[in-house]
């Protein structure tokens, strides 16, 4: 996504967010610091900032105003990554190893937490009671997410509506909240507010999927993590949900995805049922589906460049291949 | 604690903080709603609704503003010990399992995070920018702190100063912000709130002095969770630092402490040595210590009736069993 112009409007203001990432996350302990850098240093796509950026350009774009929002929004997604990581027991992540892989659990429960605290000084900077409140919710809806996740693991008789019930708490809200909270600081009329908060969600669906997606079909290299995780893990996505549905082979299928501890070849055979049934295509389909809903929000917002910027991300995010 | 008449004057609003508990931490999701009452079920003194609750008879009492507060203060602290039991790998709390116990770090890691984030939706609803920033900060350094005990574990060539350090971010921080925070919500005079702040940071220490205590003289039963865990982590504590320096069997205990796995013979012969140095007894004239400046700070306080339970609770933290 770095190689690609979308972000030329704010590309100093974001490499300013970076700077600003590097310094927050120095913490009084060197094991603190060396455990919270980490995961930052691995790169990442800084989409959440990005979005609090580009939000912001609506109405009266103030950057001193929006970098501690756009931080905080990178931060309080590390946070649950580096948390995300411990339950999953992820070894890789941005193709090197995770906090988890380097530092054990004990460090990394301590390093989520402390980067989502350091997100609260700078969300309390900012001194906006509206964004306060959506943030609140969101960690919330968050944690929920994630907990019905490890909930319906293995469960073969999931439904979309299911599925897209974790998504948006796991992926969508955060990235919805993203762009709200850069309209809100900068006071941005209501139908604009409303016009991103939607943009945002729809686009976070779409994100979503396509992660998913790419956890079946990705050459492991690009992903930076090893393919066919979600199906190891148990957590049932929607190439897997359609193929359940409609695959000949589904029974065999069912019996794979319930299975607790899967063989390579299990999950490789899972796959191939999977993408056999077209689950893959209905998956593309219904993530252009969100993306066209986000676009169509784009045409409610005023007329500034950041539009255009907005309307590439849609077309990208579901083309990139990590 | 219960047993006690301190909290006569708040008793009737503490019991709708409990209430008010119980209800917050109802999630969508039955496991989350489980393991996030799980603790709050097993009873625990609630201290830090009660200091906020006092702190605000010191000007204009309101409940209604001084409720989610108190709750969010429990919520934080209950967040913190579930996320300490999975790093400590501790299975009893309280007298019962603690929830890493009961569900394993997976779901312990995710409840954790949702009392922290819940609590958040309550400090926003308070809509006190002071408010915000104090609790913020103090849990960023809850984990500084949390980290720095895991990076000193079984190093014996501790001072008192790493131990105050260790101890004011575990503990008394957040038992300072208590009492700070129920004293700005009322927006009570400056004086007013930094003599409560610095009351209850002085109560906060000789608090973890006593905790530290007991860990090595209680009676399990009343403890609720074993005697001598702090020496089995290696958290270097107050009694044991005196005993490092002025026991003739200063070595022995040095090897014990740094042993990395210890027998419960070893764990006995450690806590021996402490008590026969007089560890013990040097660590309760040190809480006696903090407890005396705690009182001065109330002298210092407007003349109203919850003086007298400020000074009750400083006159029982260290003579308490539990």
């Amino acid at each position: 996504m770095k190689s690609i112009k979308i972000f030329r409007q704010i590309k100093n203001d974001l490499k300013l967010v970076e700077q600003e990432l590097k310094t927050i996350v120095i913490a009084p302990n060197p094991l603190l610091t060396e455990a919270s850098s980490h995961l930052l240093n691995a790169g990442g796509k800084r989409l959440r900032p990005a979005f609090t950026l580009l939000a912001g350009k609506f109405y009266d774009y103030n950057f001193e105003k929006l970098k501690p929002l756009a931080v905080a929004l990178e931060l309080i997604h590390m946070a649950s990554l580096v948390h995300d990581d411990v339950v999953d027991r992820s070894m890789t992540r941005r193709g090197i190893p995770t906090v988890k892989a380097k530092w054990e659990d004990q460090v990394s429960i301590y390093t989520g937490d402390y980067l989502f605290a350091k997100s609260l000084i700078l969300i309390s900077e900012c001194d906006n009671p509206s964004v306060s409140k959506v943030l609140a919710d969101v960690s919330v809806k968050m944690c929920e997410g994630e907990v019905q996740q490890l909930y319906t693991a293995f469960d073969a008789n999931q439904t979309l509506r299911d599925y897209f019930y974790r998504i948006k708490r796991k992926t969508a809200l955060l990235i919805s909240a993203s762009c709200q909270c850069g309209a809100l600081i900068t006071e941005a009329p209501k139908q604009t507010v409303m016009a991103l908060t939607r943009y945002g969600h729809y686009l976070g669906m779409a994100f979503q999927i396509t992660d998913d997606i790419l956890d079946m079909v990705a050459d492991q290299k690009e992903l930076g993590k090893p393919v066919g995780g979600d199906l190891r893990q148990g957590i049932v996505t929607l190439p897997v949900i359609y193929a359940l549905e409609h695959s000949p082979m589904k029974e065999e299928l069912y019996r794979i995805v319930r299975k607790k501890v899967k063989t390579q070849e299990e999950i490789s055979r899972g796959i191939e049922i999977v993408k056999t049934a077209g689950g893959i295509e209905y998956s593309f389909e219904i993530s252009r589906k969100y993306l066209d809903k986000a676009k169509e929000q784009i045409e409610l917002l005023p007329d500034v460049d950041a539009k255009a910027s907005l309307k590439t991300i849609a077309d990208f995010i579901n083309v990139r291949k990590f």
